[in-house]
């Protein structure tokens, strides 16, 4: 099944080229309460009841152009990321490390933006760069989730912008300003998602084919990543994990639009706006700090 | 004032040697809604109605040694965290850039823990260290607010220890283990205490002063984290900031009690086990990964 959100943060499921409205069997819910499905994860409901509900004729359909598609998960919980995951993004970063010595990182859930949206740059001078990732929704959670389980956690996928500023700064901010997490066009359910240890995915910024890989060239695959990060801290319904982009990533400009698709997980479409990027120079750093620094 | 959480989360205010239950003010709610004060500040809540009640006899009293304080946000929105916000931590962990450099961090809001719980040592055979800090309580949200306007949106403020593997890991994993941020022992409103950037704050280990200044030591200061956190990430009422760590920081062994000592805050006082704590390389990192490591 595919779960979206649309206009006011409905739920809603879609089939084909109709979005169903579930609203009346998935409580509603704002974005700052987490949206729809992240509760209804939560809650532990599973799909059973929705499938059946899909069989009457009595939910309220619209053709799905004819709506405006949310973040399927306007506020998760936690969003974990895995850097470097991808030998080639490892070797394009010149990195000398991956995933197994550094770990996870954390993106601010405040950079959620959904199908539709912009990115907003901003800084007007530093290199800011799409990357296309597979993202993987908790449903179950837990700790320490031994690898042969931790299938049993996923609820489902979707596509996954991690955007980062090319800078300085711990991976926190520079992969957490608002905007910086597209994520869409809404969840897969994993029956539905297949084997996403082999999907095809492939990002294009500006009409430019950048990204094209399968997940199955990255180190640590879903069930690995899902017990490597309960190994750190306890998965929660909703949690998200972006699990790391390949080779293939590079500036964005004011205008840009970024597409990415992933086999069986539909296309997640965003603009680029630079209108309010400021100097990197003039970011709000006290005159002190300048102070402190030279000291060292 | 002082906002508590006690026994099964339920608000209390601290009056002297008092908690009083103010729960038929303040709605109650589970940690994994986030607790009551973080609503209550996201409904935008003063202190005034709560100061009226409080004048009346009506409302259940306890002795504060009678109940069970619990971490007064058990699940913030966000954790954003200072890393070198103090010279002498900066020598002693021989730390070439400041926070100007490397912005801000996030922990994982699973960190949290409350008085009296316990750090839990995830690896047997690594340095993990206590830092006692200065946390900084969100109000009213919001995004690039400037250092001027940056202490109207500051609710209070409390104790924070942001316990830290040292390991090769990004920031995020390394101080997101769960029980990774103690905080409390309440959160002191902003009115009661009074400048924050000058308040003193002391930290033992198992009885070893470890940590000793004042919070006007800070090379970004209160105002200044709150404008630059919000430049990066739109900061949400219950959102708390780490202001990071002075010198003194140092090894925690199974047994040992931290204490954390800050003017007109409170004291807090939490235990470490290491029960439970596994070797390093028992950290399930799938075997791929040390081969595509050795091609680099």
């Amino acid at each position: 099944m595919r779960l979206a959100l649309f206009n006011d943060h409905r739920p809603g499921v879609v089939l084909g080229d109709e979005l169903i409205d579930v609203s009346s069997i998935v409580h509603p819910l704002p974005a700052e309460a987490g949206g729809a499905w992240a509760v209804w994860l939560a809650a532990g409901s599973g799909t059973a009841a929705l499938e059946r509900a899909l069989l009457s004729d009595a939910l309220p359909r619209h053709p799905l152009d004819s709506v405006r598609l949310c973040a399927p998960l306007p506020r998760p919980g936690k969003i974990i990321a895995a850097p470097v995951n991808y030998l080639d993004h490892k070797i394009e970063m010149s990195e000398q490390k991956t995933i197994a010595e550094y770990g996870v990182f954390l993106k601010a859930n405040s950079s959620v933006i959904g199908p539709g949206d912009a990115i907003e740059l901003p800084y007007s001078d530093k290199r800011i760069d799409q990357e296309g990732e597979l993202g993987i929704v908790i449903g179950t959670g837990g700790r320490t989730i031994p690898v042969g389980d931790a299938l049993d956690h996923v609820a489902g996928y979707l596509g996954l912008l991690d955007i980062s500023v090319r800078s300085t700064e711990d991976r926190s901010t520079r992969k957490s300003f608002d905007t910086f997490t597209p994520m869409g066009p809404w969840i897969v359910t994993a029956d539905e998602a297949g084997d996403a240890d082999d999907l095809q995915l492939d990002c294009w910024v500006a009409g430019e084919h950048r990204q094209s890989v399968s997940t199955a060239e990255m180190i640590f695959g879903v069930a690995e990543l899902v017990a490597y990060a309960s190994s750190v801290m306890t998965l929660h319904p909703g949690d998200v994990i972006a699990s790391g982009t390949p080779a293939g990533v590079g500036p964005l400009a004011d205008g840009d639009e970024v597409r990415l698709t992933i086999e069986r997980l539909g296309t997640l479409v965003v603009s680029v706006t630079g209108q309010g990027a400021i100097p990197y120079g003039d970011r709000p750093i006290p005159s002190t700090a300048s102070i402190a620094t030279s000291t060292s």
